[in-house]
């Protein structure tokens, strides 16, 4: 087993960030500078095209350590960020630019699915590794709650399969904003943990109906849906509950 | 005009119940024991067969008055509750009783919606004549903001021409859980302030696609939808947004 290095360490407003690595993946973990230890652990993916301090993820992140003293790691995925991409990855994105292009949406779907799922097995395995690796640390042990806290789009490509295997994650943020696939269904169906689904209602590209349709797949008991108006770039959330991952994942305190 | 007589009033728990009758309609209003004039005004509709002081929408008013000072007001919709039913009514009841015990689900929906429309041309007109009775009140008055409290269902297929046609009413809470009709989409498309939307995932009798295209409709920039498993009768809502309409109409003091 790789173990985690350390590579850099800042901190301001209360909020330390440390970059690692894992083998060859890169990550990076926030942390309130003063917090006690077992704080819950929220896993945070990025959208398709970005990277682990995108800023909506950086954002979201800074504002779950300040607000309930919670551990927040994110990764590069698979050819994002600061990792090569494999001549899959390239031939796959240079297809979707040139669906995009052409206005291929039939193309520009089979191509994202393809690819999306081919980024989820590999990223699953690497969070699952990044999981044992944390839970080696003192400061975060097993005893630390888990959830993943999304975000939408790829985030959820990978969340969902990764939820699915792994029984640490006891709470998850997901949503919409991209093609979903069979195999993505079936995964939702063996997923009963607490789920929280964000919905752009008005996806340039996605049909709405995949996304419900994976809402629906879940077989958790309590599955919540929020949806507004807009496309998964710019959409605005209005209500969300935003204390799901606390009322689930608890205090850091206990 | 008909004015509107108060016909008892009692108060518990910080809460005035007052009745009342304005012309042939039976209504009640819910306000703080004290509390500054002019606190806003949340309207609240009952369900099929249910009627204005029916336990959920009773706790729905008291929570309303007791958190945010509000006063609340709900009516007996035509043929509910003390109200008479026209013979048209008696026989759209039984038609449904019908229709459901035989389990022909075409049928209940057609005679549902007939029925439901018939409602809502008759309440519309009541629920405006009442705002205007409520607004002579001193205590209420013209500057008093004014939303549409819900709930799902007939409260739904009343609120939603009723919000239509009124300007005074600024954001509205509504739902799922019944048949949508074609006039109430059109009816929806000409709602443009802040809308909460509630959509039992499961609902027994309705296909959630109706609710879905409802939510659609509406021509609101500020429109969220929550979802939530289960049946509209049984569900337990998880996580909507309790500060929706506090948010619009603002704080009881101003």
């Amino acid at each position: 087993m790789h173990s985690l290095h350390f590579t850099s360490e800042t901190s301001s407003n209360g909020v330390v960030e440390r970059d690692f690595v894992l083998g060859e993946v890169p990550g990076v973990l926030w942390s309130p500078t003063a917090g006690p230890a077992h704080a819950p652990l929220v896993l945070m993916g990025h959208g398709g095209g970005l990277h682990k301090k995108t800023p909506a993820l950086k954002a979201r992140a800074l504002d779950t350590v300040t607000t309930w003293g919670y551990t927040v790691v994110a990764l590069d995925a698979p050819g994002h960020g600061d990792r090569p991409r494999t001549a899959e990855d390239e031939q796959a994105r240079a297809a979707l630019g040139q669906a995009r292009a052409a206005g291929d949406n039939a193309l520009f779907e089979s191509v994202s699915l393809r690819y999306v799922t081919s980024l989820a097995e590999r990223a699953v395995p690497e969070w699952q590794t990044t999981l044992d690796a944390l839970q080696a640390l003192p400061g975060i042990g097993t005893a630390a709650p888990i959830g993943y806290g999304g975000g939408i789009s790829m985030g959820t490509a990978i969340g969902v399969p990764l939820t699915a295997v792994d029984p640490r994650i006891t709470a998850a943020v997901f949503g919409g904003g991209f093609f979903v696939s069979e195999a993505l269904l079936e995964a939702a169906g063996r997923i009963t943990v607490p789920v929280q689904f964000l919905l752009p209602w008005d996806d340039e590209h996605v049909d709405r109906h995949s996304a419900l349709a994976l809402f629906d797949a879940f077989a958790s008991t309590e599955k919540t849906l929020h949806a507004n108006p807009g496309d998964h770039r710019i959409i605005r959330w209005v209500g969300v509950d935003k204390e799901f991952l606390a009322r689930h994942l608890g205090p850091a305190s206990s």
